[in-house]
């Protein structure tokens, strides 16, 4: 087995509210560095979990605890220690996962591993995240029933650990999506000198919110615009979804690895030989990209 | 080989000064984490760095960075990944080191195994970085020279890899002294089930800054009392030597351990059978015990 260790750190008000509920915290903690595991095909092991707390709450650290350790309880994956201090509010976990070797070879999931002609997914769905930041923010009105299911998205993100190994030997390279679709789509290409081109309306169509529209009786009028829809999916961020590159030849193995899982995979794209990402609507024309990822250091 | 993690979370005005040296702070952060795999015998493998910065500021980061991996490079320990975000300056570092299997048990030295009537021994020197302390926060006065060596101490500890590793299969219980001797000495005698006496006096020669009283022209009048020697040796904490058990009949082998290691090793108690720490003075009579060690959720 090969070791494979993830490191995240979530500060107040950058990564999330302040008003966030203490359990749905704890979840997200873990489950972002889950993800990074995830996205190599790795099985969870255990974790540390480094904590500044401005004040001993108890209570809050009660329902903090509760988030984090029903999350690992559910992966197997075991707090095997930490530290504590007093400080801003800071949640650093550091988790530990393995991958087996093959005939010597790591069967980890790179970045670096797309080739021109590769299929590019997405699992689950997108941009839903960033709908409930938008209306947490006041920039959009929607019925609190879209807004509870969208939250949960942005609040309790689903690692896609099974997944991940299931596409052991399986993809060419892949990302978990934390800072926006395109975003680190741009890690792959970068890291697999290539290029890509994504379907833009297709993922539009993978915001889950999107439904209530197409089923309402009276929707909010009016209702988002297309391009709204693309943004909150190319580069609303806060996903944790898996974002991969698998040969044409491995389709039927690709689509046997998400049932395996029990999620969904979308096709949105292919890798191209010629550098740079192109955007194409749903009628196969370009389309500009103005998408900006989130940047963690930016302001 | 067994993998051996340990994960310290570093917060501005709290284990450190804002004005400090950023190189030293990058040395620190490394250190204290490579002195706890020293506790448990590990050799250093690896390690992680996530960082929370106000603003980008290269000239900081780049003489962080050299502090930090001047100490890595000396440990043969590689900076493996991590993560970086805007916020309060927190430094939080996860290394992972090695500790061998014999017969399928490990060799990690552990808090848990000191037995009544173990020798009590600690490396190298005690107390400088609270004399250091204490000066920086006009407390005492000192001359130049004496502030900076203490200061050293203080800023730019060095972890006892080498002595660790040199005590598997020696010691019997082992800890880094991070929060003041008496305090983290607790930790292996509830962890052991067993008490302790210790020769304050013969801790309290241990504070490197002493030298200089006795061998001034015109030493400061009036110098420190023998309670402070005392308080700074057994109660000052940052001083990231080892404290360790081991039975009688290893007194040659922990001897050639400390002279392998170039590290000097003085033996300070013993473990007794009764609960309960108790100090003697030089002449062996029962001192009261009234240090408090250093609680990083204190005030």
């Amino acid at each position: 087995m090969q070791l494979a260790v993830s490191s995240d750190m979530l500060v107040e008000g950058r990564h999330f509210f302040s008003t966030v509920e203490p359990s749905a915290l704890g979840h997200k903690a873990l489950a972002v560095n889950l993800s990074d595991l995830a996205a190599c095909g790795a099985a969870p092991l255990a974790f540390t979990l480094a904590l500044a707390l401005p004040s001993v709450d108890e209570v809050w650290l009660g329902a903090f605890s509760r988030g984090l350790l029903a999350l690992a309880d559910e992966h197997g994956c075991e707090l095997v220690g930490g530290d504590t201090t007093r400080g801003p509010l800071n949640i650093c976990i550091t988790v530990f996962g393995e991958v087996p070797l093959q005939d010597g070879c790591s069967q980890a999931l790179l970045r670096s591993g797309a080739r021109a002609g590769d299929d590019l997914y997405v699992s689950g769905t997108f941009g839903d995240a960033a709908l409930a930041l938008d209306v947490l923010r006041g920039r959009l009105g929607v019925p609190a029933a879209v807004l509870a299911a969208a939250r949960l998205r942005l609040e309790r993100p689903s690692p896609r650990v099974a997944l991940g190994q299931a596409l052991r030997g399986i993809a060419s390279a892949a990302i978990d999506v934390s800072d926006g679709l395109l975003g680190d789509l741009g890690h792959i290409l970068k890291q697999s000198g290539v290029g890509a081109t994504v379907a833009a309306d297709t993922a539009a169509g993978l915001v889950a919110a999107r439904a209530f529209y197409a089923c309402a009786a009276s929707p909010p009028d009016p209702p988002p615009s297309q391009d709204d829809w693309r943004r909150w999916a190319l580069a609303g961020g806060d996903d944790y979804e898996l974002l991969f590159a698998a040969p044409l030849s491995k389709r039927g193995e690709v689509a046997a690895a998400g049932q395996a899982s029990g999620t969904t995979v979308t096709r949105i794209g292919q890798v191209d030989a010629q550098p740079g990402l192109r955007l194409i609507d749903g009628q196969g024309q370009p389309l500009a990209n103005n998408h900006v990822s989130f940047d963690h250091f930016g302001l």
